[in-house]
Formats: C-alpha cells, sequence, structure tokens
C-alpha cells in the first residue's frame, strides 16, 4: 500500500494506507483524551536560535523564509524537529493561563533533515503526551507515561508484541561517575548508538576515542546488557560492584516506575539499562519501545523525563513525556504487509441512480442512511446496474442500496459479497456494526469483506 | 480565549480554545466520512517550481532548506500555500493506483507569507473535500461541495447565521466578453477586490487602469450586484442585455447548482454573481462562504471547479473542491467571544487520593471508569480533599470521586456544582451525556457547567 515516495524522506499514503494511519491516530487521541490529557497544538516554526539551542541535532534543522526575502533578512525561523521543545517554549510563554499540572497531548508534524531510510523519514507526525508542573514534578507520573502508551498499544490489537522498555539517566551518568569516568556525556552518547552500530564497535570508541580502560568498558558494557520484567534489575546493578549516590537515586526512581507498571500491566513495560535517547535535555526516566521482530525499525514510541527544559529564568517548569512515531510505525505496518484495510473508502453503502431524473430519490436515500450514521456515496453516474455493482466493488462498498422504481418495487438494499438481495426502508436499516466502518484487521486476518 | 501570538501570523491557541477548534474539526471529519471522502494528507513542502506554476500568490510562498546546506545547494523545496495544488500532483502522480470519481478530505496546515492581520495568518489549517475524476467530472457534484460543507455548519449550532455564495466564472468572463473587453482576466482581478476596495475604487480601476467605458464598467458593477437564493438572478442577469455563449453556459450551470441546493437545504446557498476568487486555476463554479455580521473577516470556505489544473499532458483530472477556513473560523468564533467550552480539560472526573499509599487504588478507580469511556484524571497529590475539589474546581471538572475509604465508607461520587454526593459504584456509574464531554456552546447560552 506504501509507494515510493517522489521526494525521498517525504512519505505519502494511498487512501487504505491513510486509514491505517487514521486509526492509529484515533486510539491515541482516545485514549490520551480519556486519562484526561488537553490538546494543543503548537505553530510548525521557531526562532532558529530556541531550536539550535536544545538537542544535538542542529545539522538537520529546516530553515524557512518568505521566497522573495532578500537572503539575511529573514527572521531567522526554522520548523521544529520534535514537539518537546515548542511545547516548553509555549508553557513558558503562557504559564500564567495554564493550570498545572498541565496535561497535554499534540499530534503533529516535526521535520528533520536527516538522511532518509528504513522508518526514518524527513517529515513525520508524532503523538505527544506530556505533564509539566511548578518547579517540582510528582515521581507517579513518569510509570503513567508508559501505561498511557501502552493502552494505546492495546487498542491496536493488529500490532506485533510491543515492549516499551525504560531507563533513567542517573543510573547511567551515576555509574559512570562510579567508575572514575568523567565524562559521562561521551559515554553516554556511544551506548545511545549499541543498537545502531553493535557492542564491539561501541567497544572501541569506549577504549580509543574515549580512553577507557578495559575495566571501566566492560563494566560499562555489562551495565548495557541488564534487562528485566520486574525488580531484579537492581540487584543485577549492584552485583558490578559500583557504588554512587546519584546510581542509588537512579536506581530507585526506576524502581517506582517498574513496580507500578509490571502491577498494572504486567509483561508490556520493561527495565533496560541500555537505553539512553540521543537528545541532551532529558535528566531522569527515559522511555523506548519496539515491536518484537522489527527492531531493527528503531524505537516507535521515546520520551522521558526534563527538568530544566521549560524555564523563565525564574521558574522552572519540570516534565515528563512520551512520543509516538506514527509514520514510523505506520510505514513499517504497510511496509511490511501486516495490516490491511477492510475497504478503500468510508462508504458502507453505494446508493444506485436509476436515471438522471430519479438522482434526486437517491440523494434522499443517502440523506436518511446519513442521518443514521451510515457512510454512503451516490452513484456518480446513472449506468446500468451492473456497471454500478462494479464501482463498488472496486471501492469495497460491501452493500449497493436500489430506490423504489417506477415499477412499484420498493427499495432494496443488496450484499454484493453474498448476492443477497432484501427490501430495506432507509428510515431503519443498518449494515452490520462490522460493516458501518472500514477496519484495520492483521494481514492474515480474515476481514468483514 | 485567544492570545496574542509572538509571532504574528501563526496563532497558537490555549487548552480551552482548541478545544473550538477540535469541535470544528471533528463536525468536519465526520460529516466528510458519512459523504463516503476518504482522507488524504500529501507532504507539506513540494518543489518551489510546482507552486510558482500555479495560482497568483508566488510572493508569498515560504522556501524551505536545510540549514547547513549550502544557499543555492537546496533542492528548491517550499511549503505548500493551498491544499488542491498538492492534491492535483497527487492525483497525476498516483493515478493508476486510485479509484475514479475519487472523492477525498484534507485537513493540514498551510502557510502563506502573507501580512497578517484579522483572520488572515501566515500557518492555517485548512479542511478541503475535492472530487476529482478522469476527463469528465459530473455536474452534480459541484452542488455536492456546497451541500456537503452546509451540514458541516449545520452541525456547529453555535456558529452565526452561513451563507454560502456560488458564482460561475463562465458567467463572469462570459458577460465581460460580451461587452468586448478582452483582457478578462484582469477586470476578474479587479472584481475580486470588491469587498475589500468597494465600488467606487473598482470602478476607478477599470476606467483608468482598465481603459474600460464608462457604460462598460456600469454593466460590469451591475452583474457583480446580483444575489439571489432562487432561480431569479437568470433573468436579472438577462435583463442587462448582454449576450454571448460562454455567458449562457456559466448560467445554465449556476442554475443548475442553485436548483439542486435550494430544494435540498433551502436559505442556506445563493448565487452572488460578484464572487471571482483570486487563484486563477478555476474554470466555472466557484464558491465563498461569509457569516452574516462579520462579513469583513472574509471568506471561511472557498473554491471551485478546475478543469485542467491536474494533467500529464496526455490524461486531464479535472475536479471540484471547497475548503473551509478553520483557522480564520476558529479566530473569528474565539477572537469575538462567541462561544465557549463547558471547561478546559477532557476529564469529567477528578478521583480523589486519600494517602499515598491508597494511590493505587485510585488508579483502580479511574481505570475503570475509562473502560467504559469516562474520561477522568486521577489527583496528583494526597492533598486535603478541599484542595483537591479546588483542584477539579479550576479546570471545570464536574465531578470529584472519593475511593472507599478505611473507615469501611463505600465510594461516593460528588457533583461540585450542586455539592451533592452520592454513593457510587466506579463498575456502573456514569455521569449525564452532557457532562461526559467538554461541550461547545455559544458564549450566551446556559453550559452544562
Amino acid at each position: 500500500m506504501a509507494r515510493p515516495a517522489t521526494l525521498s524522506g517525504f512519505p505519502e499514503w494511498l487512501p487504505e494506507g491513510r486509514l491505517v494511519e487514521l486509526a492509529v491516530l484515533d486510539a491515541a487521541q482516545r485514549i490520551f483524551e480519556l486519562h484526561g490529557f488537553s490538546s494543543l497544538e503548537t505553530r510548525s516554526v521557531e526562532p532558529v536560535d530556541v531550536l539550535l539551542r536544545k538537542g544535538e541535532i542542529d545539522k538537520e534543522v529546516y530553515s524557512v523564509r518568505r521566497i522573495h526575502d532578500e537572503p539575511g533578512s529573514d527572521d531567522a525561523l526554522a520548523l521544529h524537529f520534535d514537539l518537546t521543545v515548542p511545547f516548553a517554549r509555549y508553557v513558558v510563554e503562557n504559564a500564567g493561563r495554564l493550570e498545572f499540572p498541565l496535561r497535554r497531548y499534540q499530534i503533529q508534524k516535526v521535520w528533520r533533515g536527516e538522511r532518509p531510510q528504513e522508518g526514518r523519514f524527513r517529515e513525520f507526525t508524532q503523538a505527544d503526551i506530556d505533564i509539566v508542573d511548578v518547579n517540582e514534578l510528582a515521581a507517579q507520573h513518569e510509570a503513567e507515561m508508559a501505561l498511557v502508551m501502552a493502552e494505546v498499544f492495546a487498542a491496536l490489537p493488529f500490532l506485533p508484541t510491543v515492549r516499551i522498555c525504560v531507563n533513567n539517566r542517573k543510573i547511567l551518568e551515576g555509574f559512570y561517575a562510579g567508575l572514575g569516568i568523567t565524562d559521562t556525556a561521551n559515554v553516554l552518547r556511544a551506548i545511545d548508538k549499541l543498537d545502531k552500530v553493535g557492542a564491539d564497535r561501541v567497544r572501541q570508541m569506549l577504549r580509543d576515542d574515549g580512553g577507557l580502560a578495559d575495566s571501566a568498558v566492560d563494566a560499562v558494557l555489562a551495565l548495557a546488557q541488564i534487562r528485566a520484567a520486574d525488580m531484579s534489575f537492581v540487584q543485577e546493578v549492584q552485583a558490578l560492584g559500583v557504588r554512587n549516590a546519584l546510581l542509588d537515586e537512579g536506581l530507585a526512581e526506576l524502581a517506582a516506575v517498574i513496580a507500578t507498571t509490571s502491577a498494572r500491566q504486567p509483561g508490556v513495560v520493561m527495565a533496560d539499562l541500555h537505553i539512553a535517547r540521543g537528545l541532551d535535555y532529558y535528566t531522569g526516566t527515559v522511555y523506548e519501545t519496539f515491536l518484537e521482530g522489527y527492531e531493527s525499525f528503531g524505537s516507535i514510541c521515546s520520551g522521558g523525563r526534563y527538568d530544566s527544559l521549560a524555564t523563565d529564568g525564574k521558574t522552572t517548569y519540570p516534565g515528563v513525556g512520551i512520543s509516538l512515531g506514527v509514520t514510523r510505525l505506520v510505514s513499517l505496518l504497510l511496509g511490511r504487509g501486516l495490516v490491511r484495510a477492510t475497504r478503500k473508502v468510508p462508504s458502507a453503502v453505494l446508493v444506485a441512480v436509476t436515471d438522471d431524473e430519479s438522482r434526486g430519490a437517491s440523494d434522499a436515500v443517502a440523506a436518511g442512511l446519513r442521518q443514521r450514521g451510515i457512510p454512503c456515496e451516490v452513484a456518480p453516474r446513472a449506468a446500468k446496474f451492473g456497471k454500478q455493482i462494479k464501482y463498488a466493488d472496486r471501492r469495497g462498498i460491501p452493500f449497493v442500496w436500489f430506490p423504489a422504481g417506477a415499477d412499484d418495487a420498493g427499495d432494496s438494499v443488496k450484499d454484493i459479497r453474498s448476492g443477497e438481495q432484501i427490501p430495506a426502508d432507509p428510515g431503519t436499516w443498518s449494515p452490520p456494526d462490522t460493516d458501518r466502518w472500514p477496519q484495520i484487521v492483521a494481514a492474515t486476518e480474515e476481514g468483514a469483506s
């Protein structure tokens, strides 16, 4: 269903692929709102300097200017590369008119000038939730982020098994400091590349570029090996023999997240101590999410806690957030043929048109069906009925409605899959629930059509 | 609810303002899908030359390039200024994999580097429907566009009275040609400015800049005066005494649109012969839409028929479309204080937390309510109940839930507006339907809260 985009990195879906994306977006929006998150959007552009101050992706930013402005005369605007940095700016700007803790969700496109590859795009849609508070943010929101996203995934039964991996920056930084490493940021960056380049290459980076002793490299890599769906990770880390106060703090925070998530939704969330996150604004809990069997696609849902991103110099607004990579997820589902829509169009019914003079009667039938929430369209041409049925069939529309004819026969509706045709009243007839709207099903499943 | 944007022309709403925008978007999406329109999105950027070839707004295009690319080395991309030109490109690119006539809706942001003013933005959201076919497009879709949008407006009862105005380019061009005018495009452009600059200025433009004789100017302005909700406009035009074949064709097409729309939804759609539309790709029927009493805001819903926009040189895909200016409409509703949300957040219920140890019990209550589609959040802190009630009150959350305490009292729920508190079971209790989700109501109306 995906088609090769003619602009590399700027994906576009066919209507049936877009139905898959809509299913993901609808589930996310519904779950987010049930959890009391308010919808927000921020403008697509930010002053360049706001964007370049944050994160490590300055090379990937797209600048924007009016085409007839002189170069240099522009206001130095750029497209946002994520939704967290603009949200932090929005919070500081509007603090006096917002209620804290602020729970918001934000579903928008972001842009990054990266080299396009499988699962990596230059324009893509993210669905974020964040909670920010004034000066202090309650710890329970860190488990909450993972649990809300786990509910979104549970609402998408066609997904492969999902694993939300949690770590804490304090564990990594404390552990590295406990080993006597001074440039912990450098080690973090190397560990963040573990999935991409493998352990041997990271070992080389740490030893040759980072100047770490073999024993330190061994310890760093041993820590990165630890993962557990229960609290056992705490002892495993302690068994490595490194002692550090920040490490202990991080372990306690991660233990609290795993205790809550494993009690509420067993098996979905796990501690995974190799998760580092590239963006440099995270200060504690971090998340990445993988689909079993498709780990090479990268994380489909990432985020973390940021204690100092949003500040006006006097007041700080600590936050925690997690971001669903909608485009990456949908590109995987479509590209690997994992799902399909039961039909291409919203319409459950095609209302046939007997002749041009009676088009109004067909329009009236359609209006009656829509009034009761049944999506339908009227045949564009008063062709032979066989042709009109073929029109419905090509679109996957399951029912064709025949308005009462001049021969005194009443209205009837035909299920073109079974061929069954029954008398029907546009004021009362309804399709089966599974036929009312297109469904997204696993590609291996028998669909409704 | 609107706040002065710090980047002029790039509006951002507060959460309660965004609720108004969501209500508009939800109504549009629901009605579009009931009418069998498929959702589509196109990328936000197009090659600059594709954009500059179309329309008359070359000065307003925003170009985009990677910030670290050398100037001149970019691929010459720009942000789209509408959704019609990208859709036409998409149709031609994907024609072999689409079913025609293609009915699609598209809700996305667009960008124009215009001077910001009331109702005019540099970034704004449009909600478009279009129908395109191969080589020939059935005429009934021209009435259909206006009727579908009229249904969207009817689903937004808080709107002022809406008037969808329809004209036909062929009437204007044929009439002008019948007057002996050769540069009809120039006259069209002048007439398009009628609302903005007034009749005197247009008269001056036509006479001094356009070189038209006084009698021709009189006739052009007389035509622009004609408006009618019924077929009477045909005779009024004919009474002006201009004879031209293209004019007759246009009159017949407009009469067909008005005949259908006045029969199906009397009073919403009218013929208005001063509507010209600035973009130069329209070839027949054109639409503009005004809110009574707020005409100065400009059209909130515009479009038209374009017979030659989408073509690969061999095959042409004629289309007709209409675009709802979501941001302009929402900015009017918020800026003029015409509507309000019954609360600021999705949550209908705040689940109180008795003490930190029993937070899990409160989480379980919330999970039970959400399972039955009741939006709720759990109090962020186990403060005194009075404080937790104030937390709910500030957000407009109507109900506070008190989980069963250690004193063997069962669960109870309090309507904090009336003060009434009743025993309740999280597995069965529901709020009244009007309290379940925030509602958008006319500002003068008693709300649910």
